[in-house]
C-alpha cells in the first residue's frame, strides 16, 4: 500500500451471528483487524447480536398504527414498531413514514427492516445505543487479541432531495465522526469557516462499496486511516446529529 | 490487491488549472487512471477549468441579494451570485441559504464557496452541467491514451438532520449513479423492495477519504470498481435528483 492510499477489504466468513454472541471476536476471526484500521459493520450484524429481532406475528397494532398504516399502505404490525422505537413522527405522506428514532437518527421507518435477517416474518430494529455497541465491539476486539481498531456502525438512510440510499454512522468508537477544519486554513492561508467533513459518515459510505446486499458481507475494514483513528472512544456517532434548533427541515 | 477489494489513491501533482486546460490529460499525466477505474474530481478543478471562477468586485448586488444577505447576515455580492445560480430559494433562515441551483441540485448557497480558489476576492461557481463535464474529462482521459475509466465529479453537501458535509456526486459518466435492487432479493431470497444504493455519491463520500483541505489534492483514483464501470457514460448524477413530486422536505 502507497503512501496516503485507503484499502478498504470486505470482512467476509462471519456466518450468521445470534444474540449474545461476541461480535468483536467474530471479526477479529474473519478479519483481523489490526491497531490503526476501521472496522465498519452493518447495523443488522449488530442488531443480531444484541437479540434486536422482532416476529411480526407477536406485534398487536394501537389504533395510531393501523390508521397510519391505512394511509401509508403499510403493514400496521411495522408501523407499530416503528412508532414503538420512534420520539416524533416527521413526515407521514406519500407511503412515506420517517420518524425521529428514540436513539435520536432521523430516518425512514425508525430504521427497521426486514431484508437479510434470516427468517420470514422477522424484522431487524436498529441498536439501541448504536455508539455504545460501537465502544462494547471495539473493547471485544481488542479482548480478542485484535489491538484498538476504530469501529463504526452504518446503516443505509434515504436522504432528503437525492433518491437512493447512502450508508451512515449511527455509532462509532475510536474515531472523530466530525472532522472540523473551522478556523483552520485552506492550501492558500484562507481561514475555513463553515467546513465540517462528515468523516464518520465518508466511512460508512466507502465501506458500502465493497458490499451489495445479497453477498452476506456484514462490514469492512479500513487500512490507511491510521492518523484518523484515536486511542480514546471518542464522541460517538452522536456528533453527527444536528440540533432540531439548527435543522431547517423537521 | 486481494479480490473484492478497493484501493483509493490521492490525484496528486495536478498543479494550478486555469480556464481552457484539458483536465482529462491533467488528470492522465498525474493519475495514469486505468480502464475499469473510478476518477473522482473535485468540483473546484473542474469549475477552474471551465472559467466558473467570479471577482466579487465585479458583482453588483441587486434589491433581493441586498435584503437577503442582511438578513441572513452574508456578503450581498456572493448572494446575488447564489440567486443568480439559482431557479428556486428553498430555505432562508438562521443564517442558511439553501437553493435549488439551475443544475438541479439542493445545497447551501448554490454551491459557490471562497476556499482553494488561488485568490481574494474570488469564489468558484458549480460547473453548468457537471454531468457534461464528467463526460468531456472522460474523453479527455482517453485521448490522452488512459482508457475509459469511470469520471465523478463531487462536491461536499451539507445534509438535512446531520452536522457535517459529505462528498456528494454532481456529476458522472461511465458509472450508474443509483444501484437499484428493486425486484432482486437478499440472501434469503426475499424480494428487495426498496433498496436503491446511491453508489455516485459513495464514491464521492469514499474519495473525499484521501483528501484534506488544504492538502491540494483535487480527487482520488478508485480501483477494484471495474464490475461498475461502464462502456457508455449512463444517465449522469441527475439521475440522483429526487424529483419534487417525490421530495417531502422543499
Amino acid at each position: 500500500m502507497a503512501a496516503g492510499e485507503i484499502v478498504i477489504r470486505p470482512l467476509a466468513g462471519i456466518g450468521e451471528v445470534g444474540e449474545g454472541d461476541d461480535l468483536g471476536r467474530l471479526v477479529m476471526q474473519a478479519g483481523a483487524p489490526r491497531d490503526g484500521e476501521v472496522v465498519v459493520l452493518s447495523q443488522k450484524i449488530v442488531s443480531k447480536s444484541e437479540g434486536r429481532l422482532r416476529r411480526l406475528d407477536e406485534v398487536e397494532p394501537g389504533a395510531e398504527a393501523n390508521e397510519l398504516a391505512g394511509r401509508l399502505d403499510k403493514d400496521p404490525r411495522i408501523v407499530e414498531l416503528v412508532l414503538a422505537e420512534s420520539a416524533i413522527v416527521i413526515r407521514a405522506e406519500r407511503g412515506v413514514l420517517i420518524t425521529e428514532t428514540s436513539g435520536g437518527w432521523i430516518c425512514a421507518n425508525a430504521g427497521i427492516d426486514s431484508s437479510n435477517v434470516g427468517e420470514d416474518g422477522v424484522v431487524a430494529l436498529l441498536p439501541v445505543d448504536a455508539d455504545a455497541s460501537a465502544r462494547r465491539i471495539r473493547a471485544e476486539i481488542a479482548a480478542a487479541g485484535g489491538g484498538s481498531p476504530a469501529v463504526v456502525i452504518a446503516d443505509s438512510f434515504g436522504r432528503a432531495w437525492r433518491l437512493g440510499q447512502a450508508d451512515m454512522a449511527i455509532g462509532c468508537a475510536g474515531v472523530a465522526p466530525i472532522d472540523d477544519w473551522r478556523g483552520r486554513h485552506d492550501r492558500d492561508g484562507r481561514e475555513l469557516r463553515a467546513t465540517e467533513i462528515a468523516l464518520g459518515d465518508e466511512l460508512a459510505a466507502a465501506a458500502d462499496l465493497v458490499r451489495t446486499k445479497d453477498s452476506g458481507v456484514p462490514g469492512a475494514i479500513l487500512s490507511g486511516l491510521g492518523h484518523r483513528v484515536t486511542l480514546g472512544d471518542g464522541p460517538g456517532a452522536v456528533a453527527l446529529r444536528r440540533p432540531p434548533t439548527e435543522d431547517l427541515f423537521r
